[in-house]
């Protein structure tokens, strides 16, 4: 298994995402659904984005760590934000959780105008080993 | 093939979802495009959302039986709902669809602005077979 | 690796996406993060939807060869288009660039309260090699 980050020339750079990633076969497919602000009492954590965020990085490595896996196998993530937050938050929770020497997935962000109750981010991904 | 529905230790666990999916390979990957409430006459098929998640619920399933597989397959979905409008409806119709003896896969839920015109649900999905 | 097109008796059927397609293993997967009409500058190309969904293809296109696929690699699209938008003019660059001969993608539409900083539309795409 191989995995590629991509950032051909012609296309702007960024240290924050690739602008995509390869996963050769045979590889393990991970499929994380949207990870909330939700501790494992099933409340959510707080009313900030930051304090969302962080603990929906914490929930993806959570679940990543049971597959002997890591944030660093993150091959995209999808960041949805509620509409009238921003994500200058998660971005910052973003920094303390990433470790800068491993290339950053691909990335998207929509601004939605609504998640479940409460919830003001979600952050779904795919991760390959 | 294998395919394993995580629910780790120190995150909330709920019925109507698994917080990640694992897919070991070989597998056959079927990307399904978002479905709406449309029947095959190309007809929103009514204006509430519990008939157009049936439908939706139905189209997917149409699709993976035409490739020997079924929605018990399905390892991430996303589910789309207009804003104003609440997916109770299409909870319930989750709930005649799916067996509840089948784990379920991990979902991402966005209340968003707009969909196309007349859809009030779109839902898009990723299976493994 | 055999890619195929799904368009099931009992859906409606379109020209413009597919209702699902098929990945059999071994493939390569490409994980495109989110295309905007960003130019290799960083900078918004343009203040309009089809300005923008046409250096969004542009990108797509330039990460696809530089591993040697192409946009008739892709399965799976995702779109998003800020509200008080049309996809209209999206739809007009997307005809521009892509071959007809070839089965279009599964697709998934989103208007979405709001995207990046200018952006108008964002692309994210999935590919199979």
């Amino acid at each position: 298994m191989g995995t590629r980050h991509l950032n051909p020339e012609g296309l702007h750079r960024s240290p924050a995402f690739s602008q995509a990633v390869v996963v050769e076969q045979p590889a393990k497919t991970i499929y994380i659904g949207g990870q909330n602000g939700v501790g494992a009492d099933g409340e959510v954590v707080g009313p900030t984005v930051g304090e969302q965020a962080r603990q929906a990085f914490r929930n993806l490595a959570t679940i990543l760590e049971s597959e002997g896996a890591s944030l660093a196998n993150i091959v995209h993530w999808r960041i949805a934000v509620v509409e009238g937050h921003t994500f200058d938050e998660g971005v910052a929770a973003f920094q303390e959780v990433w470790n800068r020497a491993d290339p950053p997935p691909a990335i998207t962000v929509h601004v939605v105008a609504g998640l479940g109750p409460g919830f003001l981010v979600e952050i779904d991904a795919v991760a390959a080993v």
